[in-house]
């Protein structure tokens, strides 16, 4: 079994799970943990990861019809409380620019703040940027002509996070937020839907991780939104991700910030909203979903390296003969568009080098020796189910095309698998309990559909509502925990 | 001629040169005013052209041998104080993050900065990013097997500018900054120079802007370098513009924040460091290297959309006809890889769309009507010269590709004529105030070399060093302000 081998500079996940992941993040080479407090270094492995996700995101935005622009980094502490329910959400992790200059302190020989140079109003440092894209949208939007305004920005924001975790939950990350205008609610949800579908075919098509969609209850929505949508993932200790979420804000920022427009009568209204966003939180479910306990596991499609060729010899003469018969094939394979490395370096030993290209997640390896030159074969093996297989020479480009779409298509099934195994159906608070403690997964029960139950719950088991799955068949029942009547299950997990 | 053309949303360049220049950045969408001082909007039309930008760039970094990678937004004010010249060089220009919080004051009702959470230090929001990422490199570099360390980021910083114009200078702006760790000084001064061709490269080749390439004076120097390379450029009206910088650091940087490694015979030594950078101000470079009074002027390779073609019709019928006939032109061109856009919008007329692409820059604009038709004839208009021609629809395809390569010559060739004749040779002070003064441009003068006499210029003529040459030749003669004994001439101009 696969899971039984270890690396021994990564703790096994039955041991710490926590600390398993911690562990491939730096290993592997994704990110650092820097000298700010809660900010993250993304390392240039792991950095080359999140420019693939953004290059495919990307298109995909732009194929619905998106431009991208950008924001002021900072956001005046005005605009900011203009929309009560936002303020009251982000108030409590802000960054908070209040000085534009430093100075040496002559006496301390030390550089200070120069408090002469104390800014008249505060900025805040983006922790979204609802308030400052609708304050100019109020310019760029007089008529219906103008509408709609499908505009993403690519950009680092900064929540203030007392606990995190690299990826995440860190003070400062790497998202995209879309922010769209409408003349009507019905084509501004329909938009908020539309990327929700982008979201969850990016997550389950190009990272292979299955989520289920849904709307989250009022106590998870997004501070200002009106309807906020999901997709939530399931990690491999039980634990649920979110992994995007694309919001349905109603005229709520179009009120704060009075932008109207002339529909085709010449009537002014209010304009229909919507925001959405993913982030380098999506590099934390990526390892969660599919890595074991040799490092990470990654699907071909969002390799930075999808297949490496190690060559086994002594001497000059044998790389030779080695070179001359790979060469061919990673000309073959570049031609097909797959990113091969041979890797020579003669400072290293191969059995180094396949730990590695493992912990490093590369999809397949290649091993090239002497003797299966001799036999016109080479050796071919999969990171995912870390199976070999002689393969002849010939036959080499074609197999590992296939392979690479057979990985991607079985970390999918693999993972698609584990969560539909772990969703409970429960009737009972005890089953409720039993599978959150012990089990893990999500729970699909009955909830009475107040707050005040939903907060009960999460008080005594850390459980929350991840989302009522869109198309949630309505069912009359009891409430898990209130046994009030409820119309219908929703989905319970813990969540990082 | 076209110079006399205007487009009345616009300002002459012969009436305002500050005002055109502004027109055209907001008019033809390239960037907006933010609510935040000093801090600009990049709208998407001008967000597709940096975009563009990046990609080539990011690929000449890739094929040089560089990575990406992400470090934090904020550096701690004890790093920042680290490296003596840096801090002085950057401390008057921070902006500071003092709190982590805000909270309502209940008493007033308004949401004010919480002082209970007050940052024991002050983070500063990264100007550049040589502190934090040399505090990082120490934990990363050991041996000379860790060297060269080719590391870029992509990312925002800030500047608090007290005067600030869009993309030239503004408190906020979008760059690059690539950061190498070496070995040996060689190594290092040869990577500075290799960026250095690699920004010039860009700038000429891509962007049709011809640059001088140089080295700064010790007051013009980065703060922290030994040595400032840079590539400068002449704009329109006579005033020069540095579009990109590479520094040699030495072992400042390493010094400050202790990074050694071991060489091959197990001594250590500091390593040595590079960086360089260029940023959204290029786009500023762009929009006054190649405009006219009719609005912006885009090289072919840089263009979001280098070919639209207009239909002149009435009624469906004609319009049907028309898109018959266009329809393989617009396939064959896309295969082609030239982005051209038919516009069969009908709520404008004809004579709107032609000013409205002509502000916009898109460098060919092809008119069909029905009378062109009958002819088998197309009209395709080129924007740097406004020149039209007819052409036979057989031939357009290739007529275009060829004109769009001609057009992106024939811009640079322009440019280089305007900076080949604006260097001016001269010996005494009164020619100097002349040119400087009158004509504008490049003045090539004798210097005597000190950083005393470069600055009494400045104050008194408001023209600075722009750079010593590559490559510069020899020459005794005597300094065109102080007469005192020089060794060579260096160019001076007043700049961005």
């Amino acid at each position: 079994m696969s899971q039984t081998l270890t690396n021994k500079e990564i703790t096994p996940r039955s041991k710490d799970y926590s600390q398993w992941y911690n562990d491939i993040v730096l290993k592997a080479g994704l990110a650092d943990y820097s000298a700010v407090r809660g900010c993250m270094i993304i390392k240039p492995y792991g950095y080359t990861i999140w420019e693939k996700m953004q290059q495919t995101l990307d298109k995909m935005f732009k194929d619905t019809g998106h431009v991208n622009a950008y924001f002021p980094l900072f956001i005046p502490k005005s605009f900011f409380s203009k929309e009560a329910t936002h303020v009251e959400g982000f108030a409590k992790e802000c960054a908070v620019v209040t000085h534009y200059r430093l100075k040496l302190d002559e006496s301390k020989k030390e550089i200070v703040v120069d408090e002469e140079a104390k800014l008249e109003e505060e900025l805040i440092v983006r922790p979204t940027s609802e308030t400052i894209i609708w304050n100019t949208y109020r310019n760029w939007i007089q008529s219906y002509r103008d509408l709609p305004l499908l505009i993403n920005q690519w950009a680092n924001v900064v929540r203030w996070e007392m606990r995190t975790r690299l990826f995440l939950r860190t003070a400062e990350f790497l998202w995209q937020e879309g922010h769209t205008a409408h003349a009507t609610a019905e084509e501004a949800i329909e938009e908020a839907e539309r990327m929700l579908h982008v979201y969850a075919d990016f997550a389950e098509n190009t990272l292979a991780i299955p989520v289920i969609k849904g709307i989250k209850t009022a106590n998870e929505r997004f501070a200002g939104a009106v309807e906020t949508y999901c997709i939530e993932a399931l990690m491999q200790d039980g634990k649920a991700l979110q992994a995007g979420t694309s919001h349905f804000l109603g005229q709520n920022f179009a009120k704060a910030f009075d932008v109207k427009f002339a529909n085709k009568n010449g009537e002014l209204e209010y304009v229909w909203a919507t925001s959405w966003g993913v982030s380098t939180r999506l590099m934390g479910a990526l390892v969660m979903s599919h890595s074991d306990d040799l490092g990470l596991v990654l699907p071909p499609k969002i390799a930075p390296l999808q297949v490496v060729i190690v060559p086994i010899y002594k001497g000059v003469e044998e790389m030779e003969e080695i070179k001359s018969q790979v060469l061919p094939i990673i000309q073959a394979l570049k031609e097909k568009n797959v990113s091969v490395k041979f890797d020579d370096d003669d400072k290293q030993r191969p059995g180094w080098k396949f730990a590695q290209y493992e912990m490093q997640g590369v999809p397949v390896r290649i091993a090239v020796g002497k003797r299966d030159l001799q036999n016109k074969q080479i050796e071919i093996a999969r990171r995912d189910t870390l199976s070999k297989e002689l393969v002849p020479i010939e036959n080499a480009v074609d197999y590992v095309v296939n392979l690479l779409n057979e990985i991607q298509k079985s970390l999918f099934e693999k993972a698609k698998k584990r969560l539909d195994e772990n969703i409970y159906r429960v009737d009972t608070w005890e089953e409720f309990l039993d599978v959150i403690e012990n089990k893990g997964g999500f729970v699909y029960a009955h909830w009475d559909g107040t707050s005040e139950t939903e907060l009960k719950i999460k008080e005594e088991t850390k459980a929350t509502i991840r989302c009522i799955p869109l198309g949630n068949p309505l069912e009359e029942g009891k409430c898990i925990y209130s046994g009030k009547p409820s119309k219908q299950r929703v989905l319970f997990a813990r969540a990082y």
